[in-house]
């Protein structure tokens, strides 16, 4: 991908695949015009050695700070010279790939404005935005209050005296904590205050406060502003000034109120505009929809680093003392990372989907329909957090399954780990959503009596009375490749884990006694749910015509392993509920293990497909051209230990060990 | 535990526990004796401003190494003027907690020479080993091969005429890498290379090589060296000088050949001593319990920080605004946790079975009974293998359980991960053992038609007529209290996993492709069996005499959540092989969170029977008197980007963006 390779050590592979790579580069990016963007970006930061980053896990945190200044400076630059689109500026931030104040002016600032501002003051505040004139972040998160917002602690005060808020931070827990680009970077926040005007305490709402000063940056009057310091991981998310923001009584003018749902008058009034408060569910969905797709990207760099180390590294072989083998060949190397490619594909596709739902909710909501918002909602926080999890997870698997060499910084597996995990936590911690997940179900499964028809993702729990008492098909290996076979025993085990939990909190003194005593139940419940929409996602995607040679196949191949990679991981699910009988179970496994055979030969060409450059990998086990061991050597010689040979500290410390002469000596 | 802290926000939770700490503290470390030490230890390093560790995350690549320099010579000045035993001495090493040459020395080098050296040669290198005018290290793994020993490619070849070994690299993949303290602090190394004489391989042998000369560190002739890079994390294991090591000819006398096993005599005669080779297997046994025992201490590390600090962190609460809920209280937060607490337990326990194993080994061997060595080295492989693993899973977990805050160096929990996870690679890669250990089972299925015995801790095997038949008498979800009724259905399911997993091997064409088809299933078998045998030791402890107020009722709990946290997580396993139904499986699982209840307000002061002190767990979040929130606020500033209020950079890189100047500056 990068420069010219001398040897293509995986061209075996790359010439033993059975289908179009091109084509399955479209079926990845979604569009031929997709594959060209991002091929153009990804060429453009790679070639750029602003954008270097193969040093990243060395730099101290000041300096890596400043890198990721430089290059968010430098990225915008380009942006501006070569008028890229707002697609192309995008896919070119993505590429470069460093975790920055960018991500969150645009991801969060801008969006907050837009969504929750009246349209005066998006006037205002968006062109400077725009501009850059002002950088912006989100300050929500305090020391002691994370996912719970109503229990936010920092206070917006209205004085009908100068017709302004009084922002104040009354307690050590109510410093904002988290923010990212809030430590050194932003001049301004847009911050989550409880709102009290006439003595009455009206609840979190959102306020636009300047900062820092636009002439010297340095914090304004009663403002504190700090890091908080360094986060898992050597670079990865360190390259964030991630802050703290303390509050004494500094004011604002009254329109710096985000009014566009709830205003305060002159007087002070509080007073709710006409404005539905279900748009504030919109926004949810398309944020979590872009963490989806992140997944997908995050997940398929490890699965493309670890498939294509496999296919180089060799173990064990013949006993006759013949060649080793490659790892990749290894069952027990499959079983756990093929897997792991049919998540990244699984993701992918569900992430798509996912932006059709927000485009169908954002509809619907124009048209003040908002019937499907609540099942929206649902589905796409259990995606999130399905996703998040379970890509996080395989990260990790991923390192593992490329040895020891994993564990080097060299390899990008540690990086790509630390700088993903936070996803599990942030725009809402996994269980807490699922849990939300769970009560939608169990609101749904107590309606279905008064025959109240489930929407969306939650259609098939309409067909309660067949999934509760259906009995699987299956007889052989085989039959577990149809669809409909997949379809309806993931469809069974979800409606029943849900209808379970419903009748044992039935059974309870109280739905919310019930409720919490279940709740590790629950949680098992919305899993099962939200795994049902992934396979349906995928069954639908390769069910539609897919062009290229070959290409179909493969993803249906793919979608078979996810569906009884599933199965087989939650077995128990299966059995307990009585969807699938233990021989049923048996043969899905024994399939599973025919289709490892056949994803085999196509493996390397099916990261491939992912498109990426050994830039954006930054990984030396991951290289294109495979040739790993060279480059391994090589990289170890950067690290500033090897400067000398003889380490800095010898004659402190370890010649007077040597030398028995250590008690002489002062350490 | 350290400084009298002002006030002990745990006190009302160490208040509400039933037992009595202290006796617990005795039934942690295993003996009063063992506690005294250890605290003793601990206050001795906690007090010492050398052996401070809180800014290690922040240092770079270079300080951390001299600082790792600092402490190895400063706690071998303080075990020589204590005169501490050896015991003592471990313990302070254990409590300095930063890797270093100085593990790879006392752990690999020093052991490599007493089990490989004659008698002659230990008399010659130990003594300069002992006061350390060596230091040495254990260079075994090379680039391009690791857990396959036989295919290592370095030579080793005698020269008749000069009676040397002539140490060699023949090729770039042969280059030795990865073994720790050999990059920049060892002067000699154990180096395994193929042994060449007469023109004949004889495989993979011991020598001891001089690598840096003693006068000024500087590597000999022929002798290149270096540090491999940086790894996972910040901190963490960067302070050890993983190396690289390559030979270009080198020379050494025929007598640093080890050759208590083999000799190659003044000729170039190959011959084996009559030393049996089943003593190797003893040393493994004993390197691998130590692994069990550092699993057991890392893991209840991260718990003792998890559990701390959910009972300090507080969430959501009661629907009409009251004070918000301990997320301890929380089903879904207990559902995670308490399974990790009680196996930190379980760990332990058969971590100090694994203790007497191997001194039941070695007194065998010592009289020449090998008839328990292979099952003596699968157990123990084995359960390096699941403790590991499962220990690397449980740190990530504890730290996502206390949100967002884990993610922070300050917590502890990222370099307590970082510097764990090679634990599930080094000494035999996790899968590579399973698959030891499931050959063993094989075998040993395949024997019990001819009538022979399994022995040891697989003893249970012999019983396969009635295990494969019998059927689970739960009625009640306390019937699972019953220890003889959960040993029962794991033995039933571990062996009915090996037994259908040898039917499904005797049906392919060969042994060896059964067994490479089935692997992934006989990965799984061997889980099982290992799980059995952690279940059976926790049950056998907790019906010993347990000293101590309500000490044996806690362990009892806590060996119950363990085997039905396991029975709940493999549930598939027990269904499929019908050991259990799903009645009992949901009555298992309900007896679950009857046990969580009465683990919860024993949680805190279980882990306070760790005994660690602050500075040991090295956690903001896990502090003993639970004051985390003035302590995380505290540390945030001392994040080196928080010297300047303005950060770097700003000049260059944010003011130009924010005044609109950037075109004219140069980047």
């Amino acid at each position: 991908m990068d420069a010219a390779a001398e040897v293509d050590h995986l061209a075996g592979e790359r010439a033993a695949a059975r289908f179009d790579v091109e084509a399955m580069k479209v079926a990845w990016a979604g569009s031929r015009h997709a594959v060209e963007v991002g091929d153009r970006m990804a060429r453009l930061v790679a070639s750029d050695p602003v954008f270097r980053k193969d040093n990243r896990t060395m730099l101290s945190r000041k300096d890596l700070f400043k890198d990721t200044l430089r290059k968010a400076a430098h990225a915008w630059k380009r942006i501006v010279e070569l008028r890229l689109t707002e697609e192309e500026a995008g896919m070119l931030r993505l590429y470069v790939d460093q975790p920055g104040y960018v991500d969150l002016h645009w991801g969060m600032f801008v969006p907050a404005i837009k969504g929750q501002g009246t349209e005066e003051q998006q006037k205002k505040w968006l062109p400077m935005a725009y501009k850059f004139q002002i950088i912006g972040c989100y300050a929500q998160t305090e020391l002691g209050h994370g996912s719970n917002v109503q229990g936010l602690e920092t206070t917006a005060t209205f004085d009908p005296k100068t017709d302004e808020f009084v922002i104040h931070s009354p307690t050590l827990t109510s410093s904002k904590w988290w923010p990212g680009g809030l430590g050194k970077a932003s001049t301004h926040a847009v911050v989550y205050a409880r709102l009290i005007t006439e003595g009455k305490d009206y609840g979190i709402h959102g306020f636009i406060v300047q900062l820092r000063s636009l002439e010297d940056h340095s914090p304004l009057p009663g403002v504190t502003l700090g890091d908080i310091g360094g986060k898992f991981g050597s670079g990865a998310y360190n390259s964030m000034d991630n802050g703290v923001l303390r509050f004494d009584h500094v004011r604002i003018p009254r329109d710096q109120m985000l009014m566009r749902l709830s205003q305060v008058t002159r007087e002070g009034k509080y007073v709710n505009s006409d404005v539905p408060k279900q748009l504030l569910y919109g926004t949810m969905v398309f944020v979590r929809q872009t963490i989806v797709a992140d997944a997908s990207k995050a997940l398929s760099r490890a699965v493309c680093i670890a498939v294509r180390y496999s296919a180089i590294r060799k173990q064990f072989g013949s006993q006759d003392g013949g060649p080793e083998t490659k790892v990749l060949d290894y069952k027990t190397q499959q079983s756990r990372l093929f897997p792991l490619l049919a998540s990244a594909y699984a993701f992918r596709f569900v992430g798509d989907w996912l932006k059709w739902l927000y485009m169908d909710v954002t509809q619907k909501l124009e048209a003040k329909d908002y019937s499907t918002l609540q099942e929206a909602h649902a589905c796409t926080a259990g995606l999130k957090a399905v996703t998040t999890s379970a890509t996080a997870d395989a990260i990790e698997e991923c390192r593992k399954l490329c040895g020891g060499h994993g564990y080097l910084n060299s390899s990008g597996l540690p990086e790509l780990f630390a700088v993903y995990v936070p996803a599990c936590t942030y725009e809402g911690d996994n269980i807490v959503l699922l849990l939300q997940v769970a009560r939608i179900l169990m609101k749904t499964v107590s309606q279905l009596a008064s025959g109240k028809q489930p929407v969306g993702t939650m259609a098939y729990m309409g067909n309660v009375q067949y999934l509760m008492q259906c009995k699987c098909a299956v007889n052989t290996a085989e039959d577990w490749l149809n669809p409909v076979a997949i379809q309806e025993a993931f469809e069974a085990r979800a409606l029943r884990m849900a209808v379970n939990c419903a009748q044992n909190i039935g059974q309870a003194a109280s739905q919310e006694e019930g409720f919490y005593e279940r709740s590790p139940d629950l949680l098992e419940a919305a899993v099962a749910h939200i795994q049902l929409i992934i396979v349906t996602k995928f069954i639908a995607k390769v069910q539609q015509d897919i062009p290229g040679h070959g290409v179909k196949e493969q993803l249906q191949n793919l979608c078979n392993v996810y569906a009884l990679y599933i199965l087989h991981k939650h077995l128990g699910d299966f059995l307990a509920t009585g969807c699938i009988t233990p021989k049923q179970g048996a043969l899905a496994n024994e399939q599973l293990g025919k289709l490892y055979a056949q994803v085999r030969p196509n493996a390397v060409v099916l990261v491939d497909a992912f498109n990426y450059t050994d830039h954006y990998l930054g990984s030396v086990l991951g290289r294109y051209d495979g040739n790993v061991y060279p480059a391994l050597y090589e990289e170890a010689w950067k690290d500033p230990l090897n400067e000398t040979v003889v380490p800095e500290g010898y004659h402190e410390y370890l010649r007077p060990l040597l030398k028995q002469q250590l008690k002489l000596s002062r350490l």
